[in-house]
Parts: structure tokens; C-alpha cells; sequence
């Protein structure tokens, strides 16, 4: 009877969850999640050549080429890059100074930084493309009682320390530990010289700023307002314009009851 | 009687979670998904046939078939593949410059490409398609004491490692490491190449349109609008065509009530 | 049955829980926070390089960096850091008394470390970190019937006590002891300090200020009103504005009904 009732609750407290709609929403979006998690992790899981010359190439690839993809996706997101693009087309750069011009682009540059070295940061902690692509340039001199006249081929074999010969696998906790400690040490070092650059570029911008504290806080709510107020009242316009060339072509044109109501309003405004 | 209930129970809750509509469809979609996903993934599975010879074929028909696909299916979705043709058609590519139709060319080739290029990256950074193509094209020299006079049928047959003679199974780890790194590096490649020329293209885009970045912006919301606008008035103008059509054979025509009101509406205006 | 009605409860109250909305933001936060927080675990793990010299830079990088980044996020997040900064820029901090400047700087930079404080206390708790930095300092010469002539190059070794020479290992236990009790210790010294810092500022800023208790309840009260009225007016002064300017550009301005009579009223009483 316990189970029976336990099970029955049990049905009870799903049918309530299911009931709402947002959950269903965020199954799903979980499911997904966790499907492209599992095959982006298949799919781009290091591998480490283990050879010498081409491990160096692999783990410049697998960190440079994600990294060059963010970095890419941050300037193009970025609508101040096609603004100063377009101005400088169009007035040929006429309004644009040298100064400001190059604080634009620090600034468009500088936010499409942040994603990929955020990558490069969480593959040195991770460590595993470092240890790969550096074991080669190990001197087996500075390793101890490390049998001399091993050329770097052997030592760029030590990450897959099942190929390595038996007498030598003793060595690759050593070496890792090594290489894993130069890994996270230059980590550490990006992640304190990134927040620091960061601390100190966002004290140059307020101090180069002609604007106080409050200022600054009411200019950035006339610039979000201007802008919502600027799409919106663009798209209405647009709406009025594609509606009379239809019209022109059909003798009529066939508009959502609010859409008309709206359009009526605005072309007696204008 | 404890079963009974549980079953009861059961179906209570069965029918309350199907009463809410958007979970069946959600429900259907994950059923769906989840044996389309694991039909594709039997079905599309890369059985490597280990034949020297049939290796690269096999390779390039499991990569490029699905490729092609894509592709062509990108180019019959993009609409102006057929507006470009029946302009052609009907006024002979007149009022088309030779410049205009090579960038539409263009854009019309380039988003079709998006799609395979995943796919051909995708099986570039899995790797499985490349090691089988090409394990017979290695050279059993460049191997550290591999045993020679070995052809290139042997090499094929590594990718299936059981059908190996057991003496030479301790090299396949090697030669599979080979393969992965230069498959992998071509696939990062390929995401830096293609990332880079989206970059570009988009920047050529900008740089040759004569509007400027808000320009821009209202001329797409124009197109959007207009052709929402035109779509529905075009489809309340056949309609009110074919109406006049069927009522000239019945002498009346039956429409629902809310078409009704459309049509009369409209056909006032006209 | 005891437990039958326990678990029965435990599920209505779950299906209570699960019915509000929050709740589904609330299970999303919660699993993003689970796998941020696996996969930060893995990313971030300690590995002690287990060599002089190595050890002791590599413990400072681990506790430090994270520290300074708490420390500069910090200031950053703070509002009179930057109240201060265009004080002292826009009128040369005429208005700010040498006393008040120090009070407001030990006000920023006491709310600033408490985070790293946190981070550092934890570290010292757990004892991961100064246990491997501190290993190779101890000496060989204070640990009972320990063999001698033992470098510190030995004594860094025994955090992975697996590279130790298999007669020293059974030291590693009374090492780890002894480093483990130091670590905790400075911790606990560390949260007592810290509480006691924070009591007696608390302290001397009631000491030290004019008003009494109630009327610092009051003036805080008051300060929290006017914050809110004085941006709330700010975003309508904003929106007002805005909406002059986008009708000047296109003829008119497409506001929402609500947005239309609050800026009417606000525009009469202008």
C-alpha cells in the first residue's frame, strides 16, 4: 500500500509539472543542451599527435583557430564596428579625429578580446594542449637519472605514455606535473593581467569622460530610450511606406485591424 | 487492489497530461527526434570496408553525398535562385548587368555553402571518414621499425585492427594518431578559413553598399514589411477572384463568416 | 506507513514548489550552476607541481590571482569609487575634506575584500595550497629519526608523496599533519581578525557619526526614497526628450498608449 500511494503522488506531482507550459520549454532546452554538449565534446576532444613537430602545430590549431572564430564573431556583432565603417565610407572619416577614431577601435577591439581570451584562460588551466604541444622541448638533462641520448621524438611521445618504452613511463608523472604547473602558472598570470587591464581601462574611459558620475547614469537611459523610441518609430514608418506601395499596385491592401488603427493615427500626426 | 490503484492512478494522470495540448506536440517532437536520431545514426553509421581502393571512395561518398545534399537543397531554398532565373526567362537577363548577376552568384553560392562546409568540418574534426580514407596511402618507411615489403593492402586494412596479422597490431595507435592529427588540423583550418572569409565578404558587403548603417537597417525593415504586406493582400486579392469565380457557377459562394467580412470589407475599398 | 506519509508529504510539497513560475528560472540556475560548477572544478583543480622553487610561486598564483580578481571586481562594482573619481576630476575635490577622502577610500576598499578575505579563508581551510607550497621549507632536522642529508628538493616532493623514495614515504603522514594544522590555524585566526575588524569599524562608524540611532534609520530610509524617485524621474526626463528629438527626424514618434499619457502628464506639468 506505502508503494502504491508513494507511486500514485509521485504521478500526482507530474501531471502539476507538466501542466505549466515555461517547463516544457525548458525541457527541451535542456535536452538540447545537454545533446550538443555531448557531441561538441566527441567532436572536439583533444587528441595529442604525439610527435614530434606536428604536436606543436596541433595544439597552436585546436587553441588559435576557436579563439580566431570568437574573436571574428565580437567585431562583427559589434554594430559601432559597421558605424565607424559606414561613416568613414560615406564622409570619408571628416568628422572622425585620430583620437577618437583609435578610442573606437580600442574599444570595438578590446570587447571582442574578451571571449576568446577567456578560451585561451580556460585551456591553460585545463592544461591539456600545453602539455601536449611542449613535452618535445623538455631537456632530458634537467630530469634526473633520466637515461642521456634521447632525441626529442621520444620526449614528444610522453603524452601518450602508452608508446613510450617501459623503462621510461616512470618519467611522465614528472614531467607532467611540470608541464601542467607552467600551464595553469601562465593561466593564473592572463587571468590577473586581464582584470587588471580591465580595472585600469575603465578608470581612463571615466576619467577621460566630460561627464559626472550622474551624468554619465542619465545619458546612458537617453541613449537606450532614443534608440527603442528611434526602431520603433522607424519600423512604423516603414510599415506606412510598404502599405501605400501595395496599395498603389493591389487598389487595396489587407492590414490587421490594430495595424490599421495605428497606421490611421500616425498618418494624421503626420 | 494496491496494483489496481497504481494503474488507476495511472491513467489518471496519463489523461491529465494529455489533456494540456503543447506537451502532446512537445512529447511528439521528442519521439520523433529520438527515433530519427537513432534510425540516422544506424543508418548513417561509417563502417569503414578496409579494402584498399574501396577505402577513398567510400570516404568521399559518405562526406560528399550528405555535402551535395545540403548544398543543393540551400540553393533551391534561396528564393533568388528562382527570381534570377525566370528574370532571365522572361526579359532575356536584360535589366541585369553582368556585375549585379556575378554578386548574386555569389550570395546565392555562399549561403548554400554554410551548410555542407559544417558537415565536411564536422566529419574533418570526428576524423573516422579521413583515417579510413587514407591509412593505405601511408608509407610503411616513415613507420620506426615497421617490417617492410608490406603493400598497400595491408595498410587499408588497419582501420578494421582485428584483420591485421597480430604481429603488426602495436603500430595502429601510432598511425591512427597520424591520421587524427591531420584530420583535425585540416578541420580547424577549415573553421579558420571559412570564419575569415565570412569576415571579409561581410566587410566587402558593407564597404560597397552606397547606405549607410541605419540606412541599412530601414531598408531591411522596409523589405520585411512590404513583403508581409504584399503576401496577404495578394492572397485576399485571389481569394476575392476565385470568389467571384465559383459565384458566377452556383450563383452564390460560401464563405466563412470572418472571410466574409474580409472580402466585403476590401471590396469596398476596391 | 510512517515513511509511506512522510514521502507522500514530501511530493506535495515539491508539486506546491514547482507550481510557482520563479521555480522554473530558479531549476535553470540550478543545473547552469551545477555544470558550471563541474566544469569549473575540473578546470580550476590544484595540481601541486611538487618541486622546489615551483611550489611555492605556483600556491601564491592559485590563491592571489582569484583574490585580485574578487579584489578589482570589487572596487569596480562599487558606485563610489567612481562618485569619488569624477568628484576629484570635475571640481580638482575642492568639497572633499582630507578625513572624508580616507574615510571613503577605507569604506571602498573595506567593501572590496571581503570577497577575496573569503577566497583566501577557504583556501587556508581546505589547506590544499599552503600544504604544497610550504612542504619544502620544513626541516628534516625537527621530524623524529628522519634520515639526514635530505635537500629540500626532497621535501617539495612529498606533496605527491608517489615520488618520494618508498623508505620516506611513511613521513609524508606526520608532514601533512603538521602543515595541514598551520594552514587551519591561520584560517581560524584569520576569520576571528576579520570579524573583530569588521565590529569595531561598525563600532567607530556609530561613534563617530552626529545622528542617533533612530535617525539613522530615518536618513537611511529617506536616502533609499530619494534614489528611487530621483531615477524614475530621470528615465521619464530621458523618454521625454527622446521623443522630441526621434519627432523633429521623422514627423512623429510611435510611443505605446500608457508611454503616450504618462508623457502628456508629465508634459502639461512641464
Amino acid at each position: 500500500m506505502a508503494v502504491a500511494a508513494l507511486i500514485t503522488e509521485n504521478f500526482k506531482f507530474m501531471s502539476l509539472f507538466f501542466k505549466s507550459k515555461d517547463v516544457v520549454i525548458f525541457n527541451g532546452l535542456i535536452a538540447l543542451g545537454t545533446v550538443a554538449g555531448q557531441t561538441a565534446y566527441t567532436v572536439f576532444a583533444f587528441h595529442c599527435p604525439c610527435s614530434s613537430g606536428r604536436n606543436y602545430l596541433y595544439g597552436l590549431a585546436a587553441i588559435g583557430a576557436p579563439a580566431l572564430v570568437f574573436f571574428l564573431v565580437g567585431i562583427m556583432m559589434n554594430r559601432r564596428t559597421w558605424d565607424l565603417l559606414s561613416e568613414c565610407r560615406l564622409r570619408k572619416c571628416q568628422k572622425l579625429s585620430g583620437a577618437a577614431a583609435f578610442v573606437l577601435l580600442q574599444i570595438i577591439v578590446g570587447r571582442a578580446l574578451v571571449a576568446p581570451l577567456t578560451w585561451v584562460i580556460i585551456s591553460f588551466l585545463q592544461g591539456h594542449a600545453y602539455t601536449c604541444a611542449l613535452s618535445e622541448f623538455i631537456d632530458p638533462g634537467t630530469l634526473e637519472s633520466f637515461p642521456s641520448g634521447q632525441g626529442s621524438e621520444v620526449m614528444a611521445k610522453f603524452p601518450c605514455v602508452e608508446s613510450v618504452p617501459t623503462s621510461l613511463q616512470s618519467f611522465w608523472a614528472g614531467i607532467e606535473r611540470r608541464l601542467k604547473y607552467e600551464s595553469q602558472l601562465i593561466g593564473w598570470l592572463l587571468v590577473a593581467g586581464m582584470s587588471l587591464t580591465v580595472f585600469f581601462m575603465l578608470c581612463v574611459k571615466r576619467c577621460t569622460s566630460p561627464l559626472g558620475d550622474q551624468q554619465e547614469e542619465y545619458w546612458s537611459l537617453y541613449r537606450s530610450h532614443e534608440n527603442t523610441l528611434l526602431q520603433r518609430t522607424a519600423s512604423v514608418h516603414a510599415q506606412l511606406l510598404a502599405a501605400q506601395n501595395v496599395k498603389s499596385f493591389f487598389g487595396f491592401v489587407a492590414l490587421e485591424k490594430e495595424e490599421k488603427e495605428e497606421l490611421m493615427e500616425h498618418e494624421r500626426a503626420n
